[in-house]
């Protein structure tokens, strides 16, 4: 019984850790102020999503390189492998649904702002080092992301108007991730067997998510610097 | 139509030499020929069911390797994930098909032989570098295997008194792989362009059944020594 | 002509880039602050040179990763392992001017701050991946730090009342270093040919000097924790 | 003093193992018999020599790999830099002994042999993975295979003509190697600690030659082919 308890209890002070970076990101973060108020534009929008592409490329491939790593726990392999199968080009909707607001597929893809590339070095590196466990604690706020976002994702509809078919990779997300993060929360519980491995989750999850919160705030300033004509990058999302 | 007809031509010409290593393997191997004469031993075929189980550990993960390293193939980055799924565990049916001719689950597995060192060597190798397409090549033999040693299989059935229980790991493999071994003849039909392609996927179908070769004769070898009593690895197979 | 003009000029506008990133972080950053007001203690010191070793660890690695992957520049290649071999163990200094303040050798080193594995987790990045090229830029803020935090070293010497020989870590690399520094910038002028060349190595130089701002800032937090007593991390430093 | 005498009768135990092996290789490899025969030409040196560029080009970066992964043992991974540096390069002088035989340098050099490919695989395996000390066991006949080609290597001299110009590969080797061969049975002595670590070292050390013997009889083998003109493979090398 006690191991169940510390399992609950586990998994509980996981959540609420979560929904307290969550609390910081929505109340100080510059990129979702800027949506709240209903300031968001087409391409700041894109600018976001062209973001999101870069890192969302890779999530397959560190995620497999998890399954590449653990050769002593089977079950947890195949979920690493199954995982990176559903992840594979999931970025495409990103690029469609910057596409669909008025370019042409094909469009330039500026290469990624350098907290992008801090998000991504850092996934890489959980995933090939370390307890094999900890990605977990990114897939633990990433898969269940929807339930913070979703006014967010509301309001950036009404905002510009956007139609269900023009923001796929939120909306297959949200559908698909409801049932990953199920899966998540439940491999979570099952294979944290010390303090460590849940120490190391949590690390995870906090650390990536406030990579993820850095990057939002990146792309409003490059947004910001794209309006005062400070920088050049991605000029082309003006005629949006 | 051209295309077609080097595809075609390409898909014959590797499964034409295939079919030569093929022969060459089952006239000159001396494993095979111990088999052939109605020779193998429970103590032979378990050290070869070891090795087997040795270089089986690392199909998922090589296999999902190829699959990290390839971004701009979405369609062969998810068979490479989907396959190396599969694959997972795929070992414990060789140690459980040991176990069954008369020892306790969990006995010690001796370390790989050398040969068998080598192999998984080779298919860490071609998987994480070179063309992505060429690791296609080792699939290519190893998932059509029981056209060829279907014949053994039996004679080894016949002369160790074997029920299919205690042969899983091929009567399930046999099931499992002439699903995959179409899928793998596609995958090559549709993703090699040129002759190189053509020549990276024939070099390592070759190279990889070579080694596979090797191993089973240093398989025959291994328990040579062992009956000699020159060596007294694996020694507790004697009592079989 | 022109390439001499472009290369002085590229290492002319790297340097310049350099030092503002430096500015930034001099004026704006916590535990600079802290040093520079004299308040720094022998635990915030020590709090500090424990992240020190932790990246300092991973140094000659990911050094040496960069020559594993560049197979076609035999010059590069050579700078890349001899600098790996010289990088090797300087992390111990940092522990033994730890130590020095009044702790026995062997004292239990905490985990790495989140902040500080996220600068690992990017110099790795940038080593297995990319332009190989781009590393550099790590070591072009690195080598020549002590054009910067001279003044700050000297602070917390005198704050501290720190022999030299409490301070191995920095005042052996200061002179290592310059030397190390010369090598750097020739190597950049030598080997960047192109403005993505160039832009690849300031990106890497301005996003590692910040994400190390990044770790200052986290130590001076850390220690807040520590003094509030919010957290017993490193509770033991506290009695130095 | 039981630790002692452990250690050199391992390192003797180690030294009679590998002449055992080298007995077997020049007793019964084609390509030796070959030259032991007088009936060397330049073609066939060169095939050998390529197949030499091919694979002591990966040597700097497999050794260097061993050090990335050796973060607790200083002394050995500084070993690993230092060797790596120094070999980075060589595999040029067996291009410029090839081309000294009238080929103008820039020849197109053919892919590996499979032989080739295997080695090359086995090696970054064996630096990749698995007990780091392992390597040293490669290091350990390479760096000493004067003592025993010398004949061989003479034999070509005079058969071929070539002047000492014409051989620098063999003759840097043999003068840079004595130095490293002392360093490598050295840093065995004081490394190699239980049973395992010997096993390891004299595993790769037999492996390794294996497959450098299979690599020189599939050096035989392709000449054997350019001759009877069954292959085009390399075919300019008829011309010397």
């Amino acid at each position: 019984m006690t191991d169940t308890t510390q399992t609950v209890s586990g998994l509980e002070a996981l959540k609420h850790r979560r929904s307290q970076v969550w609390d910081e990101l929505l109340s100080q973060s510059r990129f979702v102020r800027t949506i709240q108020q209903g300031e968001v534009t087409k391409a700041l929008y894109a600018l976001y999503l062209i973001e999101t592409y870069h890192y969302t490329r890779h999530n397959a491939r560190n995620q497999a390189l998890v399954g590449v790593r653990c050769d002593d726990d089977r079950h947890y392999q195949k979920f690493c492998f199954n995982h990176a199968e559903e992840e594979v080009g999931h970025e495409q909707m990103a690029l469609h649904d910057v596409a669909s607001m008025g370019l042409q597929p094909g469009f330039p893809i500026p290469r990624a702002l350098p907290a992008t590339d801090v998000l991504i070095a850092y996934l890489y590196w959980v995933s090939y080092q370390g307890n094999p466990l900890q990605r977990l604690g990114y897939s633990f706020w990433a898969e269940s992301c929807y339930d913070y976002i979703r006014p967010l994702l509301g309001k950036v509809q009404k905002s510009l108007g956007l139609t269900p078919a023009q923001m796929t990779f939120f909306v297959a997300h949200s559908d698909i991730d409801a049932e990953h993060s199920q899966a998540v929360d439940e491999m979570i519980a099952k294979k944290c067997k010390t303090p460590e491995d849940w120490e190391d989750v949590a690390q995870v999850m906090e650390t990536s998510l406030r990579l993820t919160w850095k990057m939002m705030d990146e792309v409003a300033d490059a947004y910001a610097q794209l309006v005062d004509g400070r920088s050049d990058r991605a000029a082309f999302l003006k005629a949006l």
